[in-house]
């Protein structure tokens, strides 16, 4: 019996449903799917760019909504009559690596990082690099060729390196992290799970549940940000400045914001990095600051204006930067070390395989079975060698003029070097990311950042250098890793690897035209970066910071400030090791699981305690569901929290129009103390 | 099976349980938990008197909670070996009589309507009728004085009347009620199920999680109401003033005002009376007085202030009096007509019965084995009808006596009329409850009001007479079918009629006690009476009103409002025909059931529609829980609503408390319209 659920469970469930050639798995209907996905997800990235920077995987999803959409269309078409093509599992992971890609590069084009810490405005805030050669007005153009050139390389780089380390060994990159390390890319492996799920006859009820959850959480969550709007007239107003636990916890920015967004968010983010966030925040704007205050104009001078790098705000960017370069640094190395030691060991273990064996995979016969099928698929459909060759040359070629032109601070041989030692570290970020589903690219980047940015000089435009290297670096290494996990979902689910490398090439070319136009849609209606404001873009400020660092030393710390980020560097390679030493050795209590996580750590020391909070209520939430009912809270809390986070994020699209138009909501919801409530009561009144 | 699961649900579950001797039913445990539970529910009726003056049946959450209270108390006992008697479900009913008693005082009183009517702030907002004659300053001392006397006249007067219809035809009224007519007294019915199902082993742990989940919703309305608080520092501060369907909405009444209670209260209502009360919310807030408003200088001065009974506020009260007058009217006759052929056949059918026979009662053996049982013991111990008598002459001579002593007003010779006329009205009374647990003393009480303020003339003080004899005939009233619901709850779970009223006695001596009690803690506290505070008490204007309609005739109407109030007086007639008439000729569809209710019409007339939408939104929850698992809904529904209003009725106290400590909340909440805001903020910037 046990066997039977385990078979019916794998490809067994499958074993009479037909595989479509790749040229069918992406159609009309999935591209155009796609599209419309894309857009949202494009927006929601963005939104989360702009807000706290923190993006979840969103590849559950993407699966479900592309679900969503198709079945409504063919239930549609078949009610009518006029379905031609059933809906395939296939077609399904073609939508979600589509909409995966688009929303990736809306991630690594750095609208909300590197792209943005290169604007006047945000230059402006930061003490110090403020010149002409160290800025770069934002405007489409630029922003859509640089996007295009760079975005591209790295979509190709993956494949010549997979074609290069088989024509060593036999077998391709993506062949040998799937089929012979089993890397368990969790986001792939939980994408594919669904989407098989969602199309097996037993799957189909609870997916139908799933789909009815996720819309109702949607339409409520959509409704909640509509209602809100409406109490917003004003700066100050509105739910989000709501002092859940007093105006003194407010001032220190802990109050829950009513965010459904965060609150999606933490439902879908582990536990630990809801806590870490929480514990980060709690040790920043809780003790730290507050401390640090008190030595104001002693320390640093009481005079400069709350946003001064060399003031209070210069701690918390320098010990955040700190921190995320101490674990960025720590992972890096330690991803070198263990890829090297891994790929040795298997190198000496057995020199050149054939293919792969099936004894390498398999355990017992319905894994075999799987096995077999998926790997059969997985190798049908190759890439040719020489297709991927040329266009990574090609592209290289265009891509080291255009970026050298563009940004004239950043030289031609700076690209190139950069575009050297991007295959390497791609390679190693999405072996890492199989095991941890944790993409490091974003630390690749800052480690750019940092060696660019004092190569060039601040005097020849480093700031601008800097950031610029960040964003090929980024792209290259951040597209390995999603490529991957896309790869896996593609071989959990027999989808051709032709068909997912034709509908990335479609969704990265979606990603580099959409991410610049929500861009600039974003900007006209609000104020990007501003710390005061609902789009503060901390990372703006922050990858600002790290550049100015890399290219001015630490003369512009405040002072303490340079000890206390090495304090804070040293803090989160040692828990790091920490964490790795119990992971290893501590096997009983399994102590590593409530180490905090420190680049989670870091991320409130600039913006406060508010969305940690949202995020720990999605936490709980999900807790108390677990609690209650595990099976239930498995099978739809995904879909709540996708619900949740696409509902408030798509009410932003109205709400930014309804800003452009100029229509002000006509509602303030204030928060005063008693004393202010007085003074204003008796203004109103007419009073003295 | 089927009969089985019948037969266990009746009697035959308990038939191994012995039944106590009805001196070990009243025990010292329970009466000090009546006594505690008493006094959380007097505070609970006197906040719903205070705020809108609608009152839920309590039955069941007494049940609930004193189930709750002696079960967590025996279990203590039972740990530490100590348990010498075990929890019995006639005492249950015993504490229950007790907590319905004392708590029927708390309504009956008059807290919230005659007797505040007679405060001479109440008087100052009403236009005519504010002299010296007509006032009487409320004190601790002739409160006590009159609500003794009065009620234990009201506690008797249903015995002797058991007892001379017992000397004629042979059956008590009770038995005539309960064994005879099979009235179902709704409540009394529902709250002996409760008893039963939680004293039986299977309900035990229904039981259990029934209790945990009122603890929990009681938790959590407690800290929503604590947490609420925080934020009403000043007046037009906080949750209640929250403008949920715009600023123009809530400025005609028209919010959410986030009260727990009344969300809980509207969980217990049927949903017919919630949706008429949002009827009649949107008639008179919505349409009516707008509409009225319109003619503001040409139908009333446009000098008045808003609270004047000569302007808009007249409208308001009048149409509402006149609403509740049609509507008491038209049930006082129809149950008197009713009452009157229903004894006459009865007593043409079969005269002089010499005791109930089973074939009266009983259709199948289990019915029958259940009746017997059943009639038994509620046969069994009799109250000895001199101590009736005696206690009835006694006690209406003191009365008469003390009434005519403490209102001068109120001549001997009315207050003797009043006890003439009150024991058919409380039959009349206990017989409509039985039908329709709509119990109909307030309206009794109205009538009482126009006879005698009319009688005695504004100049010899009719207001205060008409007022005092409302509280008289009430206090009859209203006792009678409380007892009556009690002899229900007492017949099906086997309690001795002669246990239940002792604990009535108490109940109503602790409630004489403790209600004039928690009307100086409320008045001291906050502003009673008050139509823009917290604390409305909107019958206290009402009764007032509808005694100078009958001291004074029509002449101190505005214009029109006579006119209207005729159409709505009126209307409830009619409305109440057309119940009547598709309750008994269109038994298809059954649309007597979506007949709106014209008391509930009218109580918003008044207070606006806040209220309503918060008992909408109970019904709501109601709605959506029964339709996703009605049995689930039906099991705890009562739990939760009964944790709702208990929690947030309780967290009334330290309110209170902190109120009179002068201790002020550190936030206010506030909602300034968009233009407003914009002053404000200038204002507080130091601006212009």
């Amino acid at each position: 019996m046990e066997e039977e659920g385990n078979k019916l469970k794998g490809e067994e469930a499958f074993r009479k449903t037909r595989v479509p050639p790749w040229t069918k798995q992406i159609t009309v209907r999935s591209v155009v799917t796609s599209f419309v996905l894309s857009v949202v997800f494009i927006f929601i990235v963005c939104k989360l760019n702009f807000t706290t920077g923190i993006i979840p995987s969103l590849n559950v999803a993407a699966g479900l909504l592309g679900f969503a959409a198709i079945k409504a269309y063919t239930a549609l078409l078949n009610n009518c009559g006029l379905l031609k093509q059933p809906f395939t599992r296939q077609e399904n992971t073609v939508i979600q690596t589509f909409v995966v890609a688009s929303s990736g590069i809306a991630f690594s084009s750095g609208m909300g990082s590197y792209l943005l810490g290169m604007s006047p405005y945000i230059a402006s805030q930061v003490d110090g690099g403020n010149t002409p050669i160290n800025t770069k007005t934002i405007s489409l153009g630029w922003m859509f060729g640089f996007l295009f050139v760079v975005s591209f390389v790295g979509l190709f780089s993956i494949v010549p390196l997979r074609k290069f380390i088989e024509l060593k060994i036999s077998i391709g990159m993506s062949q040998v992290m799937i089929l012979k390390y089993k890397l368990t890319y969790p986001s792939g492996t939980a994408t594919a799970l669904l989407v098989n799920s969602l199309h097996t006859p037993k799957g189909a009820k609870l997916a139908k549940k799933q789909v009815a959850l996720l819309f109702k959480s949607f339409c409520g969550s959509f409704a909640f940000g509509f209602f809100q709007w409406f109490f917003t007239a004003g700066d100050g107003c509105g739910f989000s400045t709501f002092p859940t636990f007093g105006l003194e916890a407010y001032s220190n920015r802990f109050y829950f914001d009513f965010s459904s967004t965060y609150v999606g968010v933490g439902m879908i983010c582990p536990y630990l990095i809801n806590a870490s966030l929480l514990l980060g925040a709690v040790i920043s704007w809780g003790i730290l600051w507050p401390w640090i205050e008190h030595k104001k104009g002693i320390w640093y001078s009481a005079d400069l204006p709350g946003s001064s790098l060399s003031g209070i705000q210069g701690y918390r960017i320098f010990t955040a930067i700190a921190m995320m370069l101490g674990d960025g640094l720590y992972h890096c190395i330690i991803m070198l070390i263990r890829v090297a030691y891994s790929l040795i060991t298997q190198y000496l273990k057995k020199k050149v395989p054939s293919t792969v064996n099936h004894e390498d995979v398999d355990q017992n016969s319905s894994e075999d079975f799987d096995a077999q099928r998926r790997t059969e698929y997985f190798l049908k459909d190759e890439i040719p060698s020489w297709v991927a060759i040329i266009g990574y040359s090609v592209l290289a070629v265009i891509s080291i003029i255009t970026v050298s032109l563009i940004f004239p601070q950043l030289k031609w041989y700076h690209v190139l070097i950069t575009y050297l030692i991007a295959p390497i570290l791609a390679f190693c970020n999405a072996y890492g990311c199989g095991l941890t589903d944790w993409s490091l690219a974003s630390n690749y980047g800052k480690v750019a950042i940092i060696i660019f940015s004092s190569w060039v000089g601040l005097e020849h435009g480093g700031l601008i250098a800097g950031l610029a290297s960040c964003g090929v670096m980024m792209s290259i290494v951040s597209t390995a890793s999603d490529l991957m996990q896309d790869f896996k979902t593609g071989y959990l689910t027999l989808a051709s690897p032709r068909s997912m490398f034709m509908s990335q090439v479609l969704g990265t070319a979606t990603g580099c035209l959409l991410s610049p136009l929500m861009f600039w849609f974003f900007n006209k209606a609000y104020t990007l970066g501003d710390p005061q404001g609902s789009y503060p873009a901390p990372y703006g400020e922050v990858y600002r910071g790290m550049a100015l660092l890399g290219a001015k030393g630490f003369s512009s710390l405040p002072k303490n400030c340079l000890e206390l980020a090495i304090i804070f560097f040293f803090l989160a390679v040692f828990i790091n090791i920490v964490h790795d030493l119990l992971e290893h050795y501590e096997t009983k209590y399994r102590i590593y699981r409530f180490v905090p996580n420190p680049m989670a750590l870091a991320i409130p020391f600039y913006l406060g305690g508010y969305f940690a909070i949202d995020m720990c209520i999605g936490s709980l939430i999900l807790f108390l569901w677990e609690k209650k009912n595990k099976q239930k809270a498995k099978d739809y809390g995904p879909a709540l929290a996708s619900g949740l986070i696409c509902g408030d994020s798509l009410w932003s699209v109205p709400a930014a129009i309804l800003s452009l138009a100029g229509a002000n909501p006509p509602i303030c919801m204030k928060f005063l103390s008693s004393a202010v409530n007085k003074k204003v009561d008796t203004f109103l009144s007419g009073g003295p």
